[in-house]
């Protein structure tokens, strides 16, 4: 007997079908034995449209009643799968995130958990309840709602699967688990059976965006097993069907490289023919820093005219605007020409392997230079190498890595 | 400088435009110097969709879940009216009903609110901020939400301005005020200016449904003016548009009539040739008063044979399967033969004159016998009397009573 958190995601309750259909495997783990903590996402397209009626009312509205009205959409659904579990003879009750309570900071629009009360919920285990809870909310000490950011509930359902001491936390989607590359691309992309927590966060921030990166940080720091799977196939949980996300201990067998991600959330600045001195970069980018703009990839060249040099960096697009009026206002860079480029693609190569082998790094060099990809920028850790291309062979540049590390699923 | 309590039902809030238009009334009222509390439904269309979910997924549904579910309408414009309000200016914020805490019972569906918390909002106000609550809502004793019934934010507010002893309390409908007859039958129907609280109940209860008839009780009782007005037309509610709902004591003229009714929510039952033996009336209407139907106009004839009597009487159409099962299971009528009729309308004259003026009845009577019309049932209190009639002869009673009582507006 396992107790699980069942965290079921917007299109995965997109009407009162999908609920019933996702009540159906709940009410499965818990003929199994097992004991479930379910969270639900708002139906699919109702964030969304809440979210227009506070655009429409204000450009700058207030973060803390947009976590008034965006929170209904998830407390909705919570009253409704619990309806539906009565419905199939599993007892169930919605707890809302007050009356948990699950406690947030108060960064309304982006809170994170501080902690969740699990007394009261352990009861209501043992006594063979289920227990739904609307994600992506919590509430502060000033006892207002506070939400936790696009894609908060994976978030939620990891810290109430820590603070319970969940056996597994188990997010139905509408994929089946984590590819070694984006299967829209790579046609022979493969299914992950296992993945260590530190190669998800490269994968979760580099593209693959089937879980929100902060979960997978709570799972990591907490070691919840964390399991992606499609609410779309007619199977549970417990038969681990899908992903599991997991200590890098319980991989028994570890890939050089797990998978190759694809992104296009960035955008090149670079700044042309700077004066060569000590102490530049930090002149570049404590102002940045100070202005919440997180930099990526940087790489600094020798200008052309041998005078200076330049400075190249990455930023996500929605912050370059924001990036280049900080550069603009600063003494040092007044007389700097700034380029801008957003038609970039950051390809990455994820392997916990990586860390014991060389030459991972030269064959994706030599990869990409067969097939005439210019690498703009590169930027590494111990477990991804990240390059910089022109975006036109972004798919290109996925496919020819997928098959050079031999990622790609042999013929049937 | 008056505590006013404004609120703004579904049509009123019907989108972000209808909010913000409902939010510049707010502002004006603050411009003015008034303090004020908002309660807002949810956007039209709203509730009936949540509803429609639970339908959907259950026909016998948890109450204390629909609850859940619903209450999500009025959050949202709750959160969407404050932006709108801080957007013009305003200072403003949301309190959910357990945020306040708005007390209920636990009757979820239809729960009565047992007290509000006022501390707190008067040192709001007295700091010059408006309060926005989501109509319908409070929360019980186990800290679970509860709704107060459909047309439960009209109580919602008449017990905020009770609470709060503001000096009005403002419902912005879509019809700027109570009438002598509905203008839709009535083309020379009259705007009444003042209402007791008396008469108001009597026709809210009898068909007028601009107010919650549970709002009207708690007006009455705790003494709260309460004022109907358009949140369409270019006015606010200190400016006395719309029809005030008041003390008797506060109302200098006094007509004999206010107003025509008429209701097409009952059925008519009858139960043919019952043995007519003392007790009979207990037998059939304790067991229909135990199964929670209520009985409106009752009327006992001798039954056509002369062997025994018929008993009439009228429940709401909702309820009237239910009330002939119950009779069908008595074994004291087993062998008697029951008729049933939904199409019957209730129609109703209502005044507070009535009291001190004769012949009030007998010119209804007259008056309808002139138009041909045939009475079924009657039921009379000290400041209404009702008739049940054919319901093809609804209108044409109305607008024959309607003139018989001088209630016509005189042609311009």
């Amino acid at each position: 007997m396992a107790l699980i958190v069942a965290k079921f995601g917007g299109t995965s309750v997109a009407d009162t079908e999908r609920i019933e259909a996702a009540a159906a495997k709940v009410m499965r783990e818990v003929k199994a034995g097992h004991k479930v903590v379910v969270v639900v996402s708002a139906m699919s397209g109702v964030t969304n449209q809440l979210v227009g009626h506070c655009d429409a009312i204000s450009k700058v509205y207030d973060l803390r009643e947009y976590d008034v009205v965006v929170s209904s959409g998830e407390q909705a659904t919570a009253g409704l799968m619990a309806m539906a579990l009565q419905e199939v003879g599993v007892q169930a009750r919605s707890w809302l995130g007050w009356q948990i309570p699950i406690h947030t900071n108060d960064m309304h629009g982006k809170a994170r958990v501080i902690d969740v009360d699990a007394d009261e919920l352990h009861k209501r285990l043992d006594a063979g309840e289920v227990i739904v809870v609307p994600g992506f909310q919590g509430v502060t000490k000033e006892n207002r709602i506070a939400t936790l950011g696009r894609g908060g509930s994976d978030t939620t359902a990891v810290a109430l699967a820590a603070a319970l001491a969940a056996d597994r936390c188990d997010i139905y989607t509408d994929v089946n688990g984590v590819y070694t590359a984006d299967p829209r691309i790579v046609e022979k992309a493969q299914k992950i059976d296992k993945v260590s927590y530190e190669e998800m966060m490269e994968l979760a921030s580099l593209g693959t965006k089937v879980l929100q990166i902060r979960s997978v940080e709570i799972a990591m720091n907490k070691e919840v097993p964390v399991q992606v799977l499609s609410s779309f196939e007619d199977t549970i949980g417990s038969n681990l069907p899908g992903t599991l996300v997991t200590r890098e201990e319980d991989i028994m067998e570890k890939q050089t490289v797990s998978g190759v991600a694809c992104s296009r959330d960035d955008a090149k600045i670079t700044v042309l023919d700077v004066p060569d001195r000590p102490g530049l970069a930090a002149k570049l980018f404590t102002p940045l820093a100070d202005a919440a703009i997180n930099i990526d990839m940087i790489v600094q060249n020798v200008s052309s005219d041998g005078q200076g040099t330049d400075m190249t960096f990455t930023v996500s697009r929605g912050e370059s605007t924001r990036a280049l009026e900080v550069i603009g206002n600063l003494e040092e860079f007044k007389d700097a020409s700034l380029l801008t480029a957003d038609n970039v693609a950051k390809i990455s190569v994820v392997g916990i392997g990586m860390v014991s082998h060389h030459g991972v790094a030269s064959k994706m060099f030599a990869t990409l230079a067969e097939k005439g990809i210019n690498i703009q920028v590169i930027s590494t850790s111990e477990i991804k190498i990240s390059v910089l291309v022109d975006e036109e062979y972004a798919e290109l540049a996925v496919r020819a890595l997928h098959e050079a590390y031999g990622l790609s699923q042999e013929a049937a």
